[in-house]
């Protein structure tokens, strides 16, 4: 018999978990499906890839990172390990809790590196158009080799997609912003707090972007932070320099007035509105149409196309868990496209489905939405043979780092965890974070002699 | 006999040109064909559709338009004007010869307001997808309704490609640039000049948008403007304030080196390096494959797409002539839709087209190209009953502005031209552009009292 064939859209850490997933099979001596990973960037990683474009790449796509400059993990790394492949099997000592992007980075590929994970994965190639044939039963794909300029096409049995959905600026209008004389850009488009030195700075958000963006440039020496909500405020205890402020209701020139009545001046203003989740190359009934939420309708199991499974996603759910939650979707996945997991009928999943909608309805508070989704992530780690890891002592660590950021915005990331995967207690890093202004791997990875660690003495 | 379908993708300029070919002939009493003209913009004039928006829209399209504030013609009115609707049929008046962008879309927007032309377009509809079906000589166009989030397919006996060639940056990589701390953007997404008042701005490329870009930062206020070229200086006389060096080699965090081994600091770099000629929704056989030049390889008269004929490219070329050489292209291929222009045989359409860039491979000055650019105006316009105008006055004049350019860069815009279609002498504009700050249409029809001429006397 012919071999299955699967497609996987996108190679970031999504799509590199369903390809290893499948090498985790290969090493169990089983046989495993012919895979072809589709990534319009030029290597691998997805968000974690950064580049120093915005607006369209080298060959005319849209940009798929959001990533900038300076970024740190806003999140305990110990929530995010992968229980295949430890922060020790990988630095081979323990590091601190909140690494920079090229740390995990570095992290993400060390798994993926010594495997053939590359031979699986077509560069600076992107998906067109899916189409599905009732008949067949395989979808074709359209794929577009950018370095070359050519289309063709290609037959599968599964489609994955995991192109993710932190890419596609979500970006209201704000009347008069068309005459703002500043920057005006969405978070998608920031590269770093450099160019905002001395500024004065109008975020326009309360999710994370706009926290995480808003610290940054407090730390790089903009001269105030201004964070709009349109609902609650962040309402962490921010520093002297970031405030909080309601929503924008219009902007006269370079000043911004708010609904509370106050006006201000500012010099850019930055949109931390949130992201899309878009599928261009999909049609209508195969498009996953959903906001950014912890179970987006029509996936069973949070990954299976409830009205046609051969079309599986990953990672579309909003994130608490990340890297272990798309390892647990991509071990299902797997299991299902190798017939090991049995599907129920579609009016059983239905039901699995709106019973998940229906709690997540009642999910109050971010303790609430902790609880929620590892809830999920137990119930992915029962149905496949992904290590299993202490799922309720993340959630614990996910509390704790909610209650460490209301406490110090500033200082969070100076706190420590213990992995659940291998027990080590993280480091303390060298530096206090509002100290380090490098977020280079070298410097991170640098181990200070002793007197360095005390200036006072020299 | 079912009436003939077309799909034109786009509401630009070229396209909006087509559509005003078809209703020329409906009011001299034709039947026309069904006419379906898709728009991914909420509204039509393509590049003249100013957005406030970079990277991607509303919807997450790559952003269409590349204009930004105060940006005002760079070329004489009188060498763009409509011969079927002049500027004094639009304005009532004479106006000056170098007309700010708000001012120029209203002038397109006239001529089809009045008309039907809306009723014939889609908007915020994007093409994803066409084929070509060989059996029924029909395309296939998948279409993507943004603001319901549909996609639905419709086919087409004729595709006119209208999408324009001046909205996907082509954007090199410099060594070094990823760590520059300041803006780094392409010209594509500059939305003027404000925000770099006081800054020193580093413009690499010599063409129109680092000319145009340059100058403007030059006149609202930067501290200094550097253009740096690959090849050959723009060569004008500059003012004091903007200079031009040979190519960067590498930056090293704001420093910027060039080829002569100078080095400077910069608050900002603007990358003026020029648009890619992309059409992701058509497959490799259809896709039109062309640097920016005056004579696209496969286009028979320009337009007609030799290897399928049905298939149309308008306003493909590098441009002197705009709006009128787009008008003599929709009238000759409507002539060709409508079965009254007769195409050659594919060999003898090869032998014209290479005829064509045998010519455009021996011009060597600015003037050449304009003669070469005229000439192809000429030849389409003994084709169709687009009224004739005189070619030749309209090559002198673009001789003069190049002229006019190279003594004055910063004066040009003052003189005034001859219309051929009207023989109306332009007006004097009321303020001389490098003190007119303001490109508002309503600034510019603005007749100021005598005594307002004359500050002095007040």
């Amino acid at each position: 018999m012919k071999k299955k064939r699967i497609g996987i859209i996108g190679a970031g850490p999504s799509g590199l978990a369903q390809i290893r997933a499948f090498e985790a099979l290969k090493n169990q001596g089983e046989e495993i499906p012919e895979i072809v990973c589709f990534e319009k960037q030029s290597n691998w990683g997805g968000m974690w890839n950064y580049s120093w474009r915005t607006g369209v790449g080298k060959y005319g796509e849209p940009i798929h990172g959001s990533m900038y400059k300076y970024l740190w993990s806003n999140g305990p790394k110990e929530c995010l390990e992968f229980s295949d492949y430890s922060f020790d099997d990988h630095f081979k000592k323990p590091i601190s809790s909140y690494p920079p992007r090229p740390v995990l980075f570095d992290y993400i590929q060390g798994r993926i590196k010594k495997s053939e994970a590359r031979d699986f994965i077509r560069f600076d190639t992107t998906a067109r158009w899916v189409s599905f044939d009732e008949k067949t039963k395989k979808f074709t794909v359209i794929l577009d080799d950018l370095k070359i300029d050519k289309t063709y096409s290609e037959e599968f049995d599964y489609l994955v997609v995991a192109s993710g959905h932190f890419s596609t600026p979500n970006m209201p209008y704000f009347k008069g912003i068309e005459n703002f004389p500043g920057t005006a850009i969405h978070a998608h488009d920031f590269r770093g707090a450099d160019q905002f030195k001395g500024q004065n700075i109008l975020l326009i958000g309360s999710s994370y972007s706009a926290e995480d963006i808003g610290v940054q440039c407090h730390k790089h020496g903009a001269n105030s932070v201004t964070l709009s909500y349109r609902s609650n405020p962040i309402g962490v205890a921010w520093p002297e320099g970031i405030k909080e402020l309601p929503l924008v209701t219009h902007f006269e020139e370079d000043t911004a007035y708010f609904k509370d009545g106050t006006s201000e001046k500012f010099d850019a203003v930055i949109m931390c509105t949130g992201y899309q989740h878009k599928f261009p190359f999909l049609p209508d009934e195969l498009r996953l149409k959903t906001k950014n939420n912890l179970y987006p309708d029509h996936l069973y199991k949070g990954v299976f196309f409830n009205n046609l499974p051969q079309l599986i996603y990953l990672g579309m759910q909003d994130q608490y868990y990340t890297f272990n939650m798309f390892d647990a979707q991509a071990w299902v996945a797997r299991d299902y496209m190798i017939g090991r997991f049995k599907l129920p009928s579609e009016a059983k999943r239905r039901i699995d489905i709106d019973k998940w909608l229906k709690k997540n309805d009642k999910l109050e508070t971010g303790f609430d939405d902790v609880d929620f989704q590892s809830d999920y992530i137990k119930d992915l780690l029962s149905l496949s043979d992904y290590p299993a890891f202490d799922v309720d002592k993340v959630g614990e660590m996910f509390k704790q780092w909610l209650r460490d950021k209301e406490e110090g915005i500033l200082t969070y990331r100076d706190k420590t965890f213990q992995s659940v995967v291998t027990g080590t207690m993280a480091a303390e890093h060298h530096t206090e974070w509002m100290d380090e202004l490098d977020d280079s791997k070298e410097r991170y990875l640098y181990e200070p002699e002793e007197e360095e660690l005390i200036p006072d003495k020299l």
